[in-house]
C-alpha cells in the first residue's frame, strides 16, 4: 500500500502557465464510490490505470494497477457514463516540489485545481503566489465528487 | 472484457456433497459498489484478484486483474469492514456443465448457493435434483448485497 499526502489550492491566475514543463491530457472515471473508497480509471495517453483510494482528507491509502487501455475504454464506456472528468493535466516546479495544475472541461470548464504530494503530512510547503484558497480535504472538490455532482465555486 | 453468464440456485439438501471434486475457502470483499457496478477483492488460497463486475442479472460484464496478496489483505482490512464474505466453494460437475456450491459462514451460515456458468444465454442446463429455487437475477442473493445486508431467506 502507498499513502498519498496531498495538500490542494484553487488557482485563479494564469501565473503558473509559463512554469509549466509538462502537459498531458488525463480522461478518468469513476467505477465505484462507496463510504469514501473511490475507485477510479485513468487515461494517460495510451496507458490506463486503476486506482482505489481510501477516504481520507491529507493523507489517503492507496493501490494502483496498470490496466490494458482496452479494458479500461470500455470500462469508461460501460460502467463510469455520468462520472468521467477530462483535464489537462500541467507540471509546475515551484520551490523544489512538483505542483500539478489540472485545468478541468466540459461541465467543470474554469475549475482549475493545483495539487502537490509531499513527502510527509508536515513538510514545509512553499505555497506558489499563483495558489489561491486551499481545498485539502474540502470533499466537494474530491475528483471523485467532482466527477457527478454540481460544480463547486471555481475560487 | 469478459461477460459471465450465469445461472444461480438455492441449494437445501446434501445431495451434491458427495460429487465434490474439489474444495477451497475464499475470503472476499467489496471495495465499492455503485449504481450496479460491483468492485471486489478475492483471495484464494495464497492468491487474489481485484474483479470489476457491471451491472446485470443473467449476463454481467466482467474485468478480473491479478493483484499482491499482500495489497488485498491489506484492502480488505481498511476498506472492506463490514463489506465482506466468507465461504467454501465445491466444484460440483452435473450433466456436463461444472457447477459451483458455495457453503457461506458467519452471519450467513446456513445458506448455500449453486451457481454454473453457460457458455451462451440459452444454453440448456440439466439442473440437478439437489438445485433449488432459481436466484438468478434476484439481487437480494447478490454476493455484494449478502456481504453487508441482512440474510436473505435460505430456501
Amino acid at each position: 500500500m502507498a499513502t498519498e499526502i496531498e495538500r490542494r489550492f484553487l488557482v485563479t491566475t494564469p501565473a503558473w502557465r509559463d512554469a509549466t514543463t509538462r502537459t498531458r491530457r488525463l480522461v478518468q472515471g469513476y467505477v465505484a464510490r462507496e463510504d469514501g473508497v473511490a475507485v477510479r480509471l485513468r487515461l494517460v495517453d495510451d496507458q490506463a490505470w486503476l486506482t482505489i483510494k481510501g477516504p481520507g482528507g491529507l493523507i489517503r491509502p492507496e493501490f494502483e494497477y496498470a490496466v490494458p487501455p482496452a479494458d479500461a475504454l470500455a470500462m469508461l464506456d460501460t460502467l463510469c457514463a455520468g462520472r468521467r472528468i477530462a483535464k489537462t493535466r500541467h507540471d509546475v516546479p515551484h520551490d523544489g516540489l512538483l505542483w500539478e495544475v489540472d485545468v478541468f472541461e466540459g461541465p467543470l470548464a474554469g475549475l482549475i485545481i493545483a495539487e502537490v504530494e509531499l513527502p510527509a503530512p508536515d513538510h514545509s510547503v512553499g505555497v506558489p503566489p499563483w495558489a489561491g484558497r486551499e481545498i485539502t480535504g474540502d470533499t466537494r472538490y474530491a475528483n471523485a465528487v467532482l466527477a457527478s455532482a454540481e460544480a463547486p465555486p471555481r475560487g
